[in-house]
């Protein structure tokens, strides 16, 4: 097991306080799980997060699937930051200020340069999927 | 000229606390430009929109690009909802905290039921593309 | 059983060229399986359908994914056409001319006037995802 | 000029029997226009090419896009290939058996290792956009 991702198993069941990136700080899911390559967070709906309906905005959920994904990618415990090329979001349905969403991720492919990750975002009796987004991501060669 | 955009044009030069999207009065934008189907907003980074390599992070430049063409919707006074079908972004540089962006918007197609509605991010000095973004969206039966 | 469904389900382990897709009929791959909202079909490929690197054309790939997407929401039996509102391919693998591909479809979301579905191409040893692709589809009031 | 596009030059006018695409070999556009990173192709609709409603096949619209962006890559005459790491199609009309369209496509971000570029389809009267396509490639380490 990598230090990156038994970072995030002893993040387990906490705010997200201690992430390196601070919109996951701002945002501040709860981490539900974690396995390299596939994490799953829950969301408490802030009410700065909601769109003219009242729903919660489609960019806040395409807010939360980048910075998911980014934190999948960490989870590799890899020397070397990726930079997302594109994510695409589908959006299927819409959820309410007071409710919680589940984002859960998983990686589709790992090559040597690029990673493609996608995120469901769920309702947290997990029957309705809200959206779902795809992303591909080229290593820097920036280090960490 | 419809209502919807002779607000907006009252606003021109203004912070966008009278907007009715929760989402853009806390991320906060000075409106620079209204017409029918084509926006222009400037953006200051804050410190919580920040990716782990301390740069704007890719969450919030897809937040900017729905919220934008949301409101670029608007712009067109309809008496009906939007909801977003699908939202594509393409990644092409950073920016840093500190800096301003300007989101720009632009109808492609709007059909009976249909809109595409495109976002370019480009740092201030507008010599630098940092994101470009594509939303379909489709025409609701839900009233304002 | 609707009527779509039973016209595909006789098709199983035949060419296409019954198919009501002039496109599908022209690439003529065979159909392995179908359920409502879920089709797999097996490709051989031509040499028309090579890149300039002498692998299985992305173009061709992205032919693929809307044709067996469209069959997808064919198989439904609905009484109107619905028109793609976008798609999205993202590419994982090359594959060699001679070989062959499967196509599976499925049907995320099915709503009242929008579809989503997902194609999926892999190699016939099943062991490599060659590419996945997202497709969002809109009823329209053309009739069948 | 480079190689390539002094290559390309000749062809204006002619027909794609000379492209090092297979596939473009059998679309068979003329190319209209040929600048580094910008090209202009002129395609007539084959009956293969049709959907079940009798119009052109979005999926043969994506291949088009494909191999137009392709072909607008090589321009740039550089020693490697580039992969598609992506691509996405929004479908704004339809375009009727018989009938011609423009490939259109120009380069928006030419990175170190990535190309992102675009592709308009459009009506040869130029008056109705048909579709619009955005991909992201990737430099390989395979020479040409």
């Amino acid at each position: 097991m990598n230090t990156a991702i038994e970072f995030l198993r002893r993040q387990i069941g906490e705010t997200a306080i201690k992430s390196p990136s601070p919109l996951m700080r701002w945002m501040n899911p709860i981490l539900l799980e974690a396995s390299e390559g596939t994490l799953s967070f829950q969301y408490t709906i802030k009410n700065e997060w909601l769109n003219p309906m009242g729903k919660l905005h489609g960019g806040i959920i395409a807010a939360i699937v980048d910075d998911t994904i980014g934190a999948t990618v960490f989870s590799f415990g890899e020397p070397h930051f990726y930079a997302t090329i594109n994510n695409t979001i589908d959006y299927f349905g819409t959820i309410q200020a007071g409710e919680m969403i589940i984002a859960k991720t998983v990686v589709l492919k790992k090559g040597k340069q690029l990673i493609n990750a996608q995120c469901e975002i769920w309702n947290t009796q997990n029957n309705r999927l809200i959206a779902k987004g795809y992303s591909n991501l080229l290593k820097t060669d920036v280090e960490k």
